[in-house]
């Protein structure tokens, strides 16, 4: 009876765990929570249509790439497509935070048709853009958040917890750049990337600001 | 053995009710049901856009509203957003029912950004508008179905069963006031209210209908 | 202890199954892995607003067709209803198989309003039309895949294996036909269509094509 006890809040806990959008931890790059994507390198033109540019961008970010910031099913062809095996993606995120950790997701094994495409070595980078919209990187304001390895053989959905470094800065965007994939010539999917954390105490977000 | 028995069963019937729509009960208020929003007080502007009104309004009614009556992935901002800690929202159900219960869902704790914005108070009535599409309300046809307290303690998704009353009712339109929320001075955020119950035996309607 | 380990791992590998677009089972009939219902009989119109073609067919195909290619939370009316109690739907797979099994999904009996509408005995047939894009079929190259009965009784998601004959054929479209359904007499509703199997090796399918 114990062990019942024991199995019915497991399976309670399982259920609650996956119906709170898969992982149960808070998400700042979350499309309804507000972010979006604001660059990114040369998108793949899955139909082969060409020009997409003309057709359907916005600030030249493709339509598509919301789908990364976006729940799904699990079901494949529900992400974003970029050309070659490396690439980047920038992601202003819901409101400043100091960055924890991030999950980046690609789809499941059993009902994948094929995985080479699922990026591999990754350089996650944060800084705090502000109202400031020009393009200008000012890389002595970025900061390295983590650099990590997506693995075929782990689960589809994986966590990697930021450098200490991270603990001590607050961004308001990251962006992920993929110098490898798992064996695709000609392109690298994104199905959803998450970012994780807590928004500073105002104090000492005034401070980071006023650097 | 028998324990692993009982496990795996248990954990079946878990997730057979996860995804049948998530509490695996009959809800008469769905949208892909034929159900409808069809008045609600003043909406919450988030973007501070201004006038939605102008722009997107279907009869009076904010495109938004239709977001509380379907299912998400359980991320916040799936939400029909209200201005203020008190108003209501009006629901043609799928069809005239006899109202057992109704179930209101706010973004579980462990992925949400902020939770003051939870209805609190609440009261739920009803009544049988039939094709009559005054929208002068005869209080005298109105019920009280039940009056509740959305716990923030609690599971994400809170049923409650109605008053005896309600069992010798007829409704196909339903009234969610709520008098305060929890602690947000903008805005609260229906996540999903769905609506239990049966279909009556005809006699019984048509009984009904005559009054 | 040893009992703990075995509900945990069972607990994740439920939980996986379900998270991988409901049975974990790679699904070539996907619309987001580019699957379309290319014909199908005539449609049943729900609303009854008369001729639906002349709205939005895209080449005779009713836009509710889609529906049945997709996941859905298994909500009641995400789904494509079709005339009569009898019809068929054809679709163009993702790619060439091998096919191995289907799977035929309706809503769950504890969310449905009504389950009358359930497909019965069906059939399922299957030819490699290749680019040959004209609507004349040729019986000789047309093989039957499987006749199987869905049933009201068991689980909304059933898996059907196919003939040991299947296994020896390439095919990029499918056809359901439904004989009958579980009683209603207006129409009948597919909730989800799934097709599963293996892509064949290079050479096997280059001796099909040259057929
Ligand atoms: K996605
Ligand atoms: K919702
Ligand atoms: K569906």
């Amino acid at each position: 009876d114990e062990v019942k006890e024991f199995a019915r809040k497991m399976i309670e806990e399982g259920i609650d765990k996956h119906a709170a959008d898969g992982i149960g931890m808070v998400d700042y790059a979350l499309a309804s929570g507000g972010a979006a994507v604001v660059k990114h390198s040369e998108p793949f033109d899955v139909g082969g249509r060409g020009n997409w540019f003309s057709l359907s961008a916005k600030n030249g970010v493709h339509p598509n790439a919301e789908k990364m910031l976006k729940p799904s099913f699990g079901e494949p062809g529900q992400c974003f497509p970029l050309k070659d095996s490396s690439g980047f993606v920038q992601i202003r995120l819901r409101t400043a935070i100091v960055p924890e950790a991030i999950t980046l997701e690609h789809v499941a094994k059993s009902v994948a048709y094929d995985r080479s495409s699922a990026p591999k070595d990754c350089r996650i980078s944060g800084w705090l853009q502000g109202r400031n919209m020009d393009s200008v990187i000012h890389p002595e304001r970025m900061f390295l958040l983590s650099e990590f390895t997506y693995d075929l053989d782990k689960s589809h959905a994986q966590t990697f917890k930021l450098l200490d470094s991270a603990s001590s800065v607050v961004v308001d965007t990251v962006r992920l750049d993929f110098t490898s994939n798992h064996g695709s010539p000609s392109h690298t999917c994104i199905y959803r990337l998450r970012v994780h954390g807590h928004e500073p105490e105002i104090v000492s977000m005034m401070a980071t600001q006023s650097l």
